[in-house]
């Protein structure tokens, strides 16, 4: 048997400590595949541990500390110094990814990150290689478990956000702090990483603008089953004649849609590629046990391949969100008197939004209006919706929430 | 730049050209991705080319010849030479996987196959990759696309089999003689690929029982809807106490479970594990393009790894499916008469096969009997339907159905 393979794992937390049970546990199962077996050469915590000594010891490096500082320091001495690294750490990816790519790139070493994005889904594994001969128009899906959750429990239970959220916090599903969750900021950090892969372009966390579900009601997910939509938080990263797009928005999709039947803390992303379709791919989004799955696997394709890691090539520009075609809905409520529709209909046709399908509802002294729109530009949208916001007739701020149309291909 | 990688085709049918065209349009991206530039060296078919000139001046060879000879005996010659091999030879590899995959063994070179299974959906390279450090519990899925379009044409349309097989032909997703994708050889072969993977144990597609679709009826289709049910072609491959389960049956789903809503010429797979929960993946079955894509993305991971097959190491006993539980949807035509749901619970009763729910219906002088099951050793309960179809109320054959129960884990 050859030398052993000796891994430095860089914290010791949740994912640290199920990836240090998991690597023994699967060692001599890795040693038969690879011909070499992995064991830990040290380990780095906050109160105990030598990086540099670790480092020095190291063929790879695991980093799973988490957060900016120090990960990323510790990130580049170790692919400076020609070790691969694997990391789970979605927040560095996004923010300084261009500089870490650009470390391995110089030493032609590799950077592996499967357990950053989508839990143990392995997307980053299959666009590397599945792809490789194939190229992306769009990358889509509920890269959140977290709020995939809440949203799950609104519309199976009728709960209240904020009921959904507490549910979700017991059940360990939701951080006690969750703001970067229901912010959709971790989901824009993941979209961040899938889009540079996908479109060979440096993406930013900065360049990904994102909303989050704080401030959807029982009632959008209720009034949205009259036209048959489920809500979904969704990431979207397409290529675009003029460019490439890559936000995050709470969404509805048509029930016939692959992504519709996700429930609960699943993730599930889908690839498009005129040679291949469609592939998707769904899973349990990440826990400590997952992640650290995850982290093998990149471990164990870094023991036994010489790839590395190349820079982007194709730098593509990022299209601002106003000028992407969205279809939506929209909820108004409205005083219940002759003309009303009309009224809106004029404000929608002089800013040339064409309405698709329309359910209206008396309510004592006030309507309900619910409305689907065709696709059209964000901008000249939120334009409409500016102006009917200031008819006189109107009871509440309008509510709209994009729709995804299209329906499964099959 | 280095020298360019020299590929040897054999064959150049439907996804030989297809795959020829696509490495021509990809070989830049290739080449920016791994360092070396692929290109053909040399390509076999019936009426050119000598097998061992190609073979002499390739690094790796990519067999798209199909059948069993000439293909295995290239194979083979070609892992002895040393040269990685490709292929998309989903009969060679479980008719003769334990020979291919030694040769390759024992000169340290790879055998890569993600074209045989599923099309374009990466299962292999999934199971092989992100799993390696995980211990796979089942797997199972939709792996043939002809017949799933069929069964979503007949439960769409209400169109009979001959009707939906037609239509199938006319779209160009069944063969003019579809014997192997109707009968559920096609997906054994392709389930005993994904089990000798997935438990490192020999798996020869004699050993792989199948059932195919061929006696389903639209009635079957409709009668099932009253439950919920959805009909799919499926092949499960699953630990046991006692060994492992290779198997191909038609069978219900509950509208809930994550296969019942794949549908059209789409496969999908399931790969459960502890540590990861589930990972479903699902994309376009194999058309020539997609094969193409699949066998390049192989080729992409020849060029870029070091890894070597290894033989399996495990060798588990392979279950007799007499052994195994199955629930079961059990449709009787019986006389309409007093105590003839009695005389049929008696059987059942004496059998130790127990009924989940029942529904009777009166037809003037017959009345149809639907039922389901509860998992039973489904050598009992053939024991039971034997039984069943000797009694003399009976006024046809007795048709019975899988059912798989789980309901989607959210």
């Amino acid at each position: 048997m050859a030398d052993p393979f000796r891994v430095g794992l860089l914290g010791h937390g949740t994912v640290g400590s199920a990836f240090d049970e998991l690597l023994g546990r699967q060692a001599d199962a890795i040693a038969a595949a690879t011909g070499r077996r992995p064991e830990l050469c040290g380990v780095l915590t906050r109160s105990r541990g030598s990086f540099q000594e670790i480092l020095d010891g190291a063929d790879a490096v695991v980093e799973l500390i988490g957060g900016l500082e120090p990960a990323r320091e510790y990130a580049l001495a170790a692919l400076a110094a020609g070790k691969p690294v694997v990391t789970a750490n979605k927040q560095l990816l996004s923010q300084h990814g261009d500089e870490l790519f650009a470390a391995a790139r110089q030493v032609g070493t590799q950077l592996r990150y499967e357990a950053a994005v989508a839990g143990v889904v392995p997307v980053i594994r299959v666009m590397r290689e599945s792809f490789a001969g194939a190229h992306i128009e769009k990358v889509h899906g509920i890269v959140n478990g977290t709020t995939n959750y809440i949203l799950s429990e609104m519309a199976r239970t009728g709960a209240s956000y904020a009921d959904a959220l507490a549910r979700a916090q017991e059940l360990g599903y939701a951080e006690a702090d969750p703001t970067d969750d229901v912010t959709g900021k971790d989901a824009a950090a993941k979209m961040a990483i899938l889009a540079r892969l996908a479109f060979h372009t440096p993406v930013h966390l900065d360049q990904v603008p994102y909303e989050g579900i704080e401030e959807i009601t029982a009632n959008d997910i209720d009034y949205a089953k009259e036209f048959g939509l489920v809500l979904k938080l969704l990431g979207v990263a397409e290529r675009r004649a003029d460019g490439i797009s890559v936000r995050v928005f709470p969404c509805f999709l048509y029930r016939g849609h692959p992504l519709a039947s996700v429930s609960g803390p699943f993730n599930a992303v889908t690839l498009e590629s005129p040679a291949i379709t469609e592939i998707t791919l769904s899973g349990p989004g990440a826990g400590g046990q997952e992640t650290a799955s995850a982290v093998l696997g990149d471990l164990v394709s870094v023991m036994s391949s010489s790839g590395m890691e190349l820079d982007p090539i194709e730098k593509l520009e990022i299209v601002p969100g106003e000028q992407v075609e969205s279809a939506f809905y929209l909820h108004l409520e409205v005083e219940d008197q002759p003309g009303v529709l009309g009224e809106i209909a004029k404000v929608l046709g002089e800013k040339l939004v064409s309405v698709k399908s329309v359910v209206q509802k008396g309510l004592g002294e006030k309507a309900r209006l619910v409305m689907v729109m065709h696709p059209v530009a964000e901008g000249r949208f939120d334009g409409a919706v500016a102006a009917i916001s200031e008819l006189p007739i109107m009871r509440s701020a309008p509510r709209a929430i994009r729709v995804i149309e299209e329906e499964f291909v099959s």
